[in-house]
This record gives C-alpha cells, structure tokens and sequence, in this order.
C-alpha cells in the first residue's frame, strides 16, 4: 500500500493542504488524475464546491481531480482511478454513503492493490478497523461503523491535549478513548494536527511535527516521536 | 409528564446533582423510591460504583435508588418503579443497551403516564427525538438512534460556544449542529451547562442560569431567557 491517513486537511493560519504539499508530490508521483471523495461534506457544503476546493490545491501540483459524485457508475469509476484522496467532514456522513453506494469494499481493494490514497480527518477513519473513534455528531445513520482497515488501529484525528483551565464538564478526548478501550480491544492512535500516518507496503510510521499518543487496552497511554513504526 | 432534561449533573465546582436539588425534591414531591438507569457508564465506571454515587446524593432528599442492572425482569422493575433517573455517560452505549434490552419503549410509556423522570446529559439526550446531537463518542454500535420523544426537539448538552482563541481545526459545537440541521429537520435545544428543560404537561420551559442557545432549520441561531416556553 502508499497511503497517507492525516489528523487533518489544514493547519491554523494556512492553506488548505498547504503543510502535506511535499508529502502529496511523493505519495501520487508519475499519477496525473485523482478521485475525490466529497461525501463527508464538511459544514454541509454541496459536493461540487468541495470538489472544486480539492481541485484549486491540487492543480497547484500538476493533479487533475474527478469528483466521485459526477460519475453515474461509481464503482466503475473507483475501479478504474489512478488514485484517491477521501476529504474531512462529517465521519457519519461519509461512511454511510460509501456503505450504501457499495463502496466501502471496492475502494478497500483499490487502495491494496498500490493505488495511492491520502485522507484527512474523515477521510483518515474511514481507513482505520472502524468509526468508532470520529469525533463527529451522529447526524445520519450508518448501516454499519465498519471501515477500510488499511491499518491494523483506529485514528483520533484532530487529536486534542485535555486543558486544565476549561471550566466545562463534557469529556476530555483522553476519556472518550478509554471509553472506547472499556467496549473494545483495539489500538488507538490519537493524531495530533500536524500528524499523519504513512504506510509504504508493509511499513506504518507515524509522521510529521508532534509527538503521537497510542492507546491500547489495559495500558496507560504512551507517546510516540515521529518516524515511529507502529 | 413530569420532567427534567439537564445539560449535566455537576457544575464546575460542585457536588454531583448539588445545583438541582430544590428542582429535585419538587420533581419527586411524595415519591419514596426511584430507579437509576446506570447504562451510559461514565468513564467505563461499574454499574455498582456509578448507582452508589446516585445512591450518596438521594440520600440526602430521602429518596431510595435501586439500579435497573439489578433487576432480572428490567421491563417489569420499569412498570413498578415510582420514578426514574438516567445519569450521564456515553450516549451510545445508554441507547444500545436500551434498545437491546426492550426497555426505550416501556421507559417511554412510564414516563408519559406521570411518573417523574430526570435525565442529565446522556440521560437527557434519550428525552429528545433521537440522539443523532450526542456530544458522545460512537464506541458501540446501536441497533437504531431512535429515543423517547419525550419533547418534540432533540437536546444538545454541554452546549459549548465556540472559543476563538483555539488554534484547533476541529468543527465548532454550532458547526456540527448546523451540519445536522442539513440532513434532519429538527429543532435543536443547545442547553449550557447550568440549565434543563422542565417539562410539567404539556408546558416545556427553558430553565436555569444560561440563555439557551436554539437552532432550526432554514433559520439563524437564536438565544431564549430562561423561563421561555418552547
């Protein structure tokens, strides 16, 4: 596989997928076509606009973008692709259109069989065992919280330190993942913005600026330095 | 009906329920005993532990708590109980385990023929039309999001204002409300910790400290004192 699951699309103050640029030259080098996922239309947007975002970046890097929802076969479309990129959004959203569109599975397949794949935020659970660690609300029913599995773990993205001054009682996002760990036995990788997964073949690490806090059943939480195999 | 839906048990600060006992011994004026619906397990917490707790604070309004868990036939303790109390914890599993158990419709029934009934945060999520504006994360996988409809809107609890210094590109609580609001049309109660819905009939307050953050469909945002009828 040559994937890459990012904690998100944008760092604060800057372009959208400004800081993964030299990233994105690697990960779809000698593609000149992608598809783009804009199921997970973030604040509702339609799937138009987001594909017409993902295209401003990534003509910037010579890449032509076809969104997912223009093609009437969409399957074909998939099977078909030289790559993909699946954007943020709602996590909900995005899993139950690709679970009702039978698509979870192909694009599954298509991205085994050494088609690149980048995600951010959303886009990144969907490559994780399950959604069972989006952040997002609920808004729509999915058939299923099952995912692609690309790796062995699930992401927390937009992974976020408790701040002791918040006078507020809603959970931490440290108690939310033991949560999880008390109803699941599998491994958690909380990706702090600025952070993204890299798998090349068989070889996960975690990249960028941050550290990266895992957590797993029946351990306290540890952090990782960038460059670590997981 | 006879209810309080609060945003959360504990104001910063305070003792469990402390904020809410002059509502609570009107709520349960002449009832003796009540059952605690320990589902949503805080934190992973045991159904003991989490029952004790709801035990030390009742005590001191005079009022016997007895889990659900311990009960063999959960629907039959349901139609014999005097009065209910869901505590908070994580909605989905609150939701799974109601629904797999029989019990969101028989707790329905007893609720709508007078018995009192106090929900915080999950807990009061379960009063709402379903629970697709959980603050919570989907760590099990419920067999449906449908809940009481014990007032015609849904509840977000914890309502949280956006804070601009935050240099996080996680979605806003009001993003993720309007991002509903574009696959449901439902009204939505955003309830700031310090306030409940007070439901008496079929007169439904907004009650507390906080202004009331509400949302619908096709309309800005709007604030309600508290005391308005929604």
């Amino acid at each position: 596989m040559n994937i890459i699951l990012a904690s998100t699309s944008t760092l604060f103050g800057e372009q959208y997928l400004e800081y993964l640029k030299p990233e994105l030259i690697k990960l779809y080098e000698g593609i000149t076509e992608i598809i783009f996922i804009p199921f997970a239309r973030p604040g509702g947007m339609s799937h138009e606009d987001y594909t017409q975002k993902a295209k401003d970046f990534f003509s910037s890097i010579n890449i032509n973008i076809k969104g997912l929802h223009e093609f009437e076969d969409k399957v074909e479309a998939v099977n078909s692709a030289q790559g993909f990129f699946t954007g943020g959004g709602n996590t909900f959203l995005l899993v139950k259109t690709l679970h009702e569109l039978g698509l979870m599975k192909v694009l599954k397949e298509n991205i085994e069989s050494e088609k690149p794949y980048l995600g951010c935020s959303a886009g990144s659970n969907i490559g994780g065992v399950n959604m069972k660690t989006t952040n997002d609300m609920p808004i729509v029913y999915p058939p299923s919280f099952d995912c692609m599995e690309l790796v062995p773990f699930n992401i927390n993205p937009h992974y976020l330190d408790p701040n002791p001054e918040i006078k507020h009682n809603g959970e931490t996002r440290e108690t939310r993942i033991k949560e999880f760990l008390t109803q699941n036995d599998i491994k958690v990788v909380g990706l702090r913005e600025g952070n993204w997964i890299r798998r090349i073949g068989n070889r996960v690490t975690t990249e960028g600026t941050e550290l990266t806090r895992i957590f797993e059943k029946g351990k306290d939480p540890y952090e990782v330095d960038p460059g670590t195999e997981l």
